[in-house]
């Protein structure tokens, strides 16, 4: 990854997002999928970070986000995470360089611990707790202000192709 | 619950679904909420089934559900069947009689084992694997035709609340 890039991107700066850098159809996270939820991931240090509001009928109770939609945005955050680390650990640069390979979900466990509030933003917090060849375990909090709503780890399982 | 009802379900007829009978505003099951999925949930025999066509616009890789969908359907579904067979313990019918509790989501745990193509409907299979005061955990399996795309492990909460 370019290191300028990489710099840019630890100060948590608002240059383009991963998802900008690549655009793809994904529900959860595709630029290109107009009815989906187009979520925005960004690196902040050692933590992905992705800010994303809900729209109104992200309900599950009354008032209350639904845990199925957040279930959906930890699942593209946590693969955003997992493929972005991959391309800095391999030197590639997302969006400038090909990238041999993508990731896809194995395993998506979430603890949901406090309801949160459909009118206010979740704060996705990501980090790499293994990064190995065939597969790498992100851990997520979902956040709004200093509550946890929810703590999730996901297994993201690398996979070849070109993107 | 009502015997005549039971035996019904038991038979898998296609009489009112569990969310038809309740009408609510959750995104993933609610009739009310016309943004939402609206999945529909029966009881056949001793599994909670539920027969749900994806939209186009539900995908991850192109052609492919999303995961985030998929779990979003599980979530519901297993919510339903945990009510539902709460309901039948306690010899309350589901849109008859008021339902003195809820139950929310604790943990959603997921493995998804092959990808389910967008344009054949999901088929979920649920059973109560326990059944407790606070709790119930169900199990969910996703299915397109024999292939099981995914299985589930949801944790149910019972909380107060008249329904």
């Amino acid at each position: 990854m370019n290191p300028t890039l990489l710099d840019r991107e630890l100060a948590g700066d608002e240059g383009p997002s991963l998802q900008e850098r690549l655009p793809v159809h994904c529900f959860g996270c595709g630029v290109l999928n107009t009815k989906g939820l187009q979520i925005r991931s960004r690196w902040c240090g050692d933590e992905c970070v992705c800010r994303w509001q809900p729209r109104e009928e992200h309900i599950g109770h009354p008032g209350v986000v639904y845990g199925g939609t957040i279930a959906s945005v930890v699942d593209c955050h946590a693969i955003w995470t997992a493929l972005s680390h991959a391309c800095a650990v391999d030197m590639l640069e997302l969006g400038r360089d090909a990238v041999p390979f993508a990731y896809v979900t194995g395993r998506l466990a979430i603890d949901y611990l406090k309801p949160a509030d459909v009118a206010q933003p979740l704060v996705l917090r990501a980090r790499i707790v293994e990064h190995g060849a065939r597969k790498s375990i992100v851990a997520c909090r979902v956040m709004q202000g200093e509550i946890t709503c929810a703590t999730a780890e996901v297994v993201a399982v690398r996979v070849a192709g070109v993107r």
